[in-house]
């Protein structure tokens, strides 16, 4: 393709003068950054690019030549470059000198090669002496050039030159290069000459043309060499990305050739805080290579306004002209010789994400550009940086422990081993991190109370993780380095023991954890990114919701700016320590009245939950799940409940004391604040207590038996419970309805939507909505109002995308739950691939992403192409969006764009990203493409 | 719709001279064929049909009003009658008296009202008994009518009629009603008139317009009357099969006018047997409902001949004429009255499956039917009666236990509770049945050894059913009033206790377990079933495999006509007793190269394998699945090894001496042959093997609990497994190829196919057939062959079927897993969901079927649909077929021909009924519609 490419445009070699300065690809970023600068008037000395064409085409050749036409084409730009200066490459009396850089369509720094000086040999050396008048400085570039030639054209290792050079330092008594005469640098000169033909067994070349193609070939071969492929592999560069490096080929311009030359690194503005303020250093008669070698430090560039003031002025004119001309923030390289300003590179300033808000928006009230491509420059994943604590950068601590970044932000606090008494520390004000081998719902309420969550065991998804990211909550899930044993109240980390109430400090945004605190950054919210932020907003034409089941975390979608909750899952709340009790009779209940008597004690609590939500979401929507969980999952484990009742026997036999058995009884329940309050005023009665207990368990024990599945993620769960038991889905249904009539009543405005889970027909579907509708008619009558809400459907089970068209003719709005329905399309139950072989197979690149973190478009994303496309056929105005986990994923957002859905929902954090996403996938619509 | 479609026509009444005799929705089934016999000139008593159109016009009102029309219409065709007999309706002298009759459009026998002899009142019983000279039978007509008008079209209880008529019987002195005299049947006939009068407040109408009405509105009411609404909910009767009834008026003729005059029913053929033989019985001077009553014993046919030769040669000419036009075996009724043969009613006949096949085969070589014909004429799914043994029809034995009817045939044995036992039995010549809580794989041995498999747990898709129907023994699963005791070796049954040793009976047909021995019949795989089999070949487009994983299964598809093996799952192969071991090395091995040494012995045992199937198929298709399940299904589970470490642990510290020692050991391990020859001659070093035994179990544990998964059918398996252990895959694909070298070598024709399971990606795929091509080049050159085989995927995957057009491209056929992609799609785990809420759901409607059973077309068919439409894209020449458990389903069939795939497989018996199937979905292909 390449050589065909070539073989028709038949040019290899492109003069700064005419090289299109936005073909990176054919160019490289340098040569044509340097081709544009030329043709806009920046002084750039005068040089042309070899094309990355030309690299292919020699990479494909076994035989080591160069393509036929290539040293004949460099040749005519050899002679321009001659006329251009006045020089001879290769004259005795005004030689003319080049570097020669590599420059590949992306940026890989310092892993290709450059050589500098190239064209002297011992025919111009005199003539350089003499133009220059300054021999150490000649000499020393003499001695320059055979160093790197050798070492990176001839391949010859570096101590064969330095163990000489270092000698000859010794010998003449100087530290620094610095030091060293011309006399010196002759001498050293003609010992690297004999060094080279040694090496090589042939003489350094003395034809400059034999100089400049071996030269050219060693960068050609720098892009197949080990430290550019571990580059390309180690940042995903593909082909498409970047295939072969060009070839720079410019005159030489020096910095170093007295108090009037100069050189430097600039950006225009501060690439740390995005201040439009002139940024970089310089070093007066200096090489390029002197400011970074650190031997002398270089000046801030607001100096050489005093130094050199017209210098410095040109200076700025030049840094508004990139700005202006490439409408970005430019990292450029300057040199000033003998007075004259060149400018030698220019490229993009990579900046954080602070500096990215700051710019976009400034730039924009510049009018340097407009929002539409501010809002393009940022990258929606930096946003992240920005919305979570971070470890202060200063620190120089070193992590004890591994695990996998979570839930982003950095957290420190005392390790406590269970829920309960995270709760009861934190609410005595202190700052605590929850650390378990894994989670479970009950332990939601050490989520609440703890500043972060730290895991030995679980994924990216497992409930540690999916509830930490919901509530904002850095955590660290499966740090398998640690050994926690809660019954001991200690955990193993290498050598060291933590007991609960040492201290530690997570950072759930690399997975890293540390002994002892370590500073934390707050996160910046800053009125530049709310600018950016609705800017997006007034774009984007996908909605941004969040996931969010408590109030406290719908204050925080609401703080991040959601435009509604897209999943509030109901059973979150039934995790709550005042609810589970009752949840468990509901499940252990032997009739329909029984579970109803449950049922009627948590309406009203489900009731004001809902009606929190409203208030604090007012007038956005809120779409309440319905029971979704099997129910076992609100029992303990069979394993659990058999440990606990061993533990109750032996207590029974064993018992001694009434107050004591009582204790031990609240202990156990890992309660302590009621061991001694409880313990008390019982008396008599406690064996009664543990029998009663007894029997409790042993009826939840029996039940967690009935209820035992093979595959609980394909079990009775969902709108399948719903239908098992109505009058779950009836209270659940009321308790919304009677919180939006409480709401309407008290003229606060709401809209909830009632969502239905698991559905794969519409049978299902319209067994539910016989239930809203009678409850409907009741909660209007009893409160007297008109409600009006929505109701819809799960998109998650791979059946419903089959029967979008009949489903969309019941529900009003579609929610794919992608977590599931990944799962399901893969057949992969997600917390055991992710503990097996999923990691395996992104590794091996059988899957390019984990499927449950960036949506798998060419399967999941096609099933949800395809029910959108039928759901719509019957129901035009059916509303469409995605909770999953992939809701807040970038990249994917532009999928969700492309197939037409009205909304995101993700968690709060992810929500200010999803919105710049939404933005950018609007206004990049027309050239996205589904391969 | 009707009222609109009759306000078109404007016609309710149709005359059997004019009605349209294919027209069964309209007229009803009797209807219709009294018009159809009317016109092609067999002698039917004059008479008419009042269409369903008329009923279903007078349900829909609430006024009790018959359409205005209607009653004119009727008496234009009494008109016609009159005309047609001679006699008047209501006349005086010569009355006509009718019958008035139901018929729908499908036969619902008894389940509506008929009323005969309707004409009768005291003006025109006079008349007939003039006509007649039969004061007796006039009275009893006369007594008859008003009885049945009563009941029926007056709603009278039958007790007010029964209490009078008995007691009259009982001052007579008569047993029987023939006892009764004129002057007898005269007093009834009067007390029936007072009974009604009293019932109803109104004299009984004496005028026949006003009986015929009310007789039509009955006869109309009698389709949503209890018993008509509960049959056809029973028999899934919906309204597009028949909506309404229609009523049938015919001019009454009677049997019962003297030794000239006969009643009588028939079939055309004998359909117990098929014979083509005159089939029926007769009773001479008698009516209709005394051939049915019992009280006289009606004769066989052929003694007709004797008794009224020239009317058994008209009987037998109306017999040739009803088949010959009809072209189906006719149940019909006739009477003779005073020398002159009527038809009263004709149907098509039913028949057992042996019957329908031994008819549909002659009536082809009789040139009655074409093949095509003949081959729709039977009902696939009732060869399955022909094809397991059956429990003797003539035993009266008593279930004493009901499970699910799993896998079907009969069979009796001694109980036996664990597979060893069963082995060691069956060996013996006993025939035993495996009585089991459920089964697992390492119980493979024992159903070798059984002739049938009981279980107290599971589904019909459990493993002891699936596997049984493999092997096309009888199973019974799920039969919860079993409880099973395998310790104690014992289960109960209701008040019975079953021992080891106990003889019972299960019938897999229905799910009936029974004590004790009965006798079974033997299947009848007769010779026209081979005929008709051998048509559906010719005809059908879709060819039928079957699923076999063993030599025995193998031959069991290679007679039941499988066209090759379409699913061969090799894993069954690993459970065997030699293999296991073997295989749990491979699992606990810590390095690729203890692996690869556990695989080198696996091998050759393979490769054996897949020679002696590829011998037995020989020439057609074999297609080998690679290892497919989560390889912890072939370690015992966590409970087990925790209970024999146990065990083992108390064995140690107990033990006495060695040799009892190590008879408990064997004996643990349920190897009771094992016990006393192995132990002796280990003398001493016992508790050293028990201390290696624990130090194995304990190994095992540990890996198990490695390998737990949450979601096992969502796990680490299929090609995953393949991925992560290519060196598993190498091997089996190996013993492949070398087994089918060997058989090319010896010429045997063989034709193997390599199948990946659980694939989701082509990379899965890509990465498999680099080990097939590898393997391919070294087998070719070992054994110096050229090889043909072919490689596929497994469809079952839901992603795999959005990438089929990838996956075609590699993948040379595919095969639907409809298991796993029902699994997949619904979201329901197989195993859990038939125990669970999937009874619920068939039950209150929301799915129509187990889509484990019958294809669940509009969802998991819908992605079929797609996946062979995309695949044949980029691969025109694409084989697709089938090889889940809906494969051999009829009705699927249809479907699968539909959407164009190649071929199904299923189990072994199954063959036969999806050959016939996919013959009659090929002639039945132009009137198939998707909904």
């Amino acid at each position: 393709m390449t050589m065909l490419a070539s073989a028709v445009s038949n040019q290899y070699v492109f003069s700064f003068n005419d090289g299109d300065g936005h073909n990176k690809k054919l160019l490289g970023g340098k040569g044509a950054n340097l081709c544009e600068m030329t043709q806009i008037g920046i002084n750039v000395p005068p040089g042309f690019v070899i094309s990355t064409d030309a690299c292919l085409a020699y990479l494909e050749t076994d035989d080591d030549l160069l393509p036929v036409t290539l040293m004949d084409e460099v040749k005519s730009q050899i002679d321009l470059l001659e006329q251009a200066t006045g020089k001879g490459f290769g004259d005795s009396a005004n030689p003319l000198l080049v570097s020669v850089r590599s420059g590949s369509a992306l940026s890989m720094p310092g892993m290709m090669d450059t050589i500098l000086n190239l064209g002297l040999n011992e025919t111009t050396l005199p003539g350089l002496i003499k133009q220059t008048g300054n021999e150490r400085f000649a000499y020393d570039a003499y001695r320059r050039f055979i160093q790197l030639f050798g070492k990176v054209a001839l391949g010859i290792a570096d101590e064969v030159f330095d163990e000489p050079f270092e000698e000859l330092k010794r010998q003449a008594g100087v530290n620094a290069d610095i030091g060293l005469t011309a006399e010196h640098l002759k001498e050293i000169s003609n010992v690297f000459l004999t060094v080279v033909h040694q090496a090589t067994g042939r003489p350094f070349p003395q034809d400059v043309y034999e100089q400049l193609e071996i030269a050219i070939k060693a960068v050609f071969k720098s892009w197949m060499g080990k430290r550019a492929i571990d580059y390309r592999r180690e940042f995903n560069i593909t082909r498409d990305m970047a295939n072969g490096t060009a070839v720079n080929i410019v005159t030489m311009v020096f910095g170093n050739m007295g108090m009037d030359s100069a050189t430097g690194v600039g950006f225009t503005r501060n690439p740390a805080t995005g201040e439009n303020i002139m940024y970089g250093e310089y070093l007066v008669n200096a090489q390029g290579e002197d400011v970074v070698a650190g031997i002398r430090t270089p000046k801030p560039v607001l100096e050489l306004e005093q130094e050199m003031t017209d210098m410095y002025r040109q200076l700025v004119e030049l840094r508004n002209r990139l700005e202006s001309h490439y409408k970005e923030i430019q990292d450029f390289e300057y040199t000033i010789e003998k007075g004259v300003l060149y400018c030698l590179q220019t490229r993009n300033g990579k900046m954080n994400a602070a500096a990215k808000v700051r710019t976009s928006v400034e730039m924009v009230k510049e009018k340097l550009l407009n929002k539409e491509q501010a809002l393009l420059r940022v990258d929606p994943e930096e946003l992240e940086q920005l919305l979570h604590p971070g470890l202060d950068p200063s620190s120089q601590a070193i992590a004890v422990a591994q695990g996998l970044p979570a839930s982003p932000g950095a957290a420190s606090g005392v390790v406590v081993f269970d829920a309960d008494r995270a709760e009861l520390l934190g609410k005595a004000g202190e700052k605590v991190i929850l650390v378990r081998e894994e989670t479970k719902p009950e332990d939601i309420h050490g989520f609440f109370a703890a500043e972060g969550i730290l895991t030995s065991r679980g994924g990216k998804t497992s409930h540690a993780a999916v509830v930490a990211r919901g509530m904002g909550k850095p955590c660290v899930a499966g740090a398998e380095g640690i050994k926690v044993n809660t019954h001991k109240r200690q955990a193993v980390v290498g050598g060291t023991v933590l007991f609960e109430g040492d201290v530690i400090t997570i950072d759930g945004g690399n997975g890293s954890v540390y002994l002892g605190e370590i500073e934390t950054v707050p996160p910046e919210f800053s009125d530049d990114l709310h600018t950016l932020l609705k800017w997006a907003d007034e774009i984007a034409v996908l909605s941004v919701m969040a996931n969010a089941d408590t109030v406290e975390a719908t204050k925080k979608a609401a703080e991040y700016g959601a435009k509604g909750i897209g999943l509030c899952r109901t059973e979150r709340m039934f995790n709550a320590q005042d609810r589970l009790p009752i949840v468990v009779d509901m499940i252990l209940a032997n009739t329909t009245e029984e579970r109803q008597q449950a049922l009627d004690r948590l309406r009203p609590i489900q009731r004001a939950d809902f009606k929190s939500l409203f208030e604090v979401m007012s007038p956005h929507a809120v779409t309440i799940r319905l029971l979704d969980p099997p129910i076992h999952e609100f029992l303990p484990t069979e394993k659990q409940l058999e440990r606990e009742l061993a533990h109750l026997e032996q207590l029974k036999n064993t018992v001694e004391g009434v107050g004591d058995l009582m204790g031990t009884l609240w202990l156990l329940k890992g309660q302590e604040n009621h061991a001694i309050d409880v313990a008390k005023p019982f008396g008599e009665g406690g064996r009664e207590l543990v029998e009663a207990a007894i029997a409790k368990k042993e009826l939840m024990l029996m039940k967690v038996r009935e209820l035992f599945e093979v595959n609980p993620m394909l079990g009775h769960r969902g709108v399948r419970l719903g239908i098992t038991y109505p009058e779950i889905y009836a209270m659940q249904i009321r308790a919304v309805l009677e919180a939006a009539a409480e709401c309407k009543k008290e003229g606060i405005k709401t809209h909830p939507e009632i969502m239905v889970p698991q559905v794969c027909t519409v049978q299902e579907l319209l067994k539910v909505k016989d239930i809203v509708d009678q409850v409907r008619v009741e909660v209007e009558k009893e409160y007297n109002v008109e409600l009006e809400f929505e109701f819809g459907s799960m998109i998650e089970v791979v059946r419903s995308c089959m029967r979008a068209e009949s489903l969309a003719e019941v529900a009003e709005f579609f929610s794919f739950g992608t977590n599931d329905l990944t799962q399901a399309s893969f057949s992969f139950s997600r917390e055991d691939a992710e503990n097996k072989f999923l990691p395996m197979y992104t590794e091996k690149e059988i899957l390019q992403d984990n499927p449950f973190e960036v949506l798998d478009i060419k399967g999941v994303g096609k099933l949800m192409q395809i029910s959108v496309e039928w759901g719509r056929k019957t129901n035009p105005g059916l509303r469409v969006g995605i909770c999953g986990e992939q809701g807040g994923h970038p990249e994917s957002i532009h999928f969700y764009h492309h197939i037409g859905l009205n909304y995101v929902s993700c968690s709060a954090p992810r929500v200010p990203i999803a919105k710049l996403a939404a933005a950018q996938a609007k206004l990049m619509e027309d050239s996205y493409h589904l391969n």
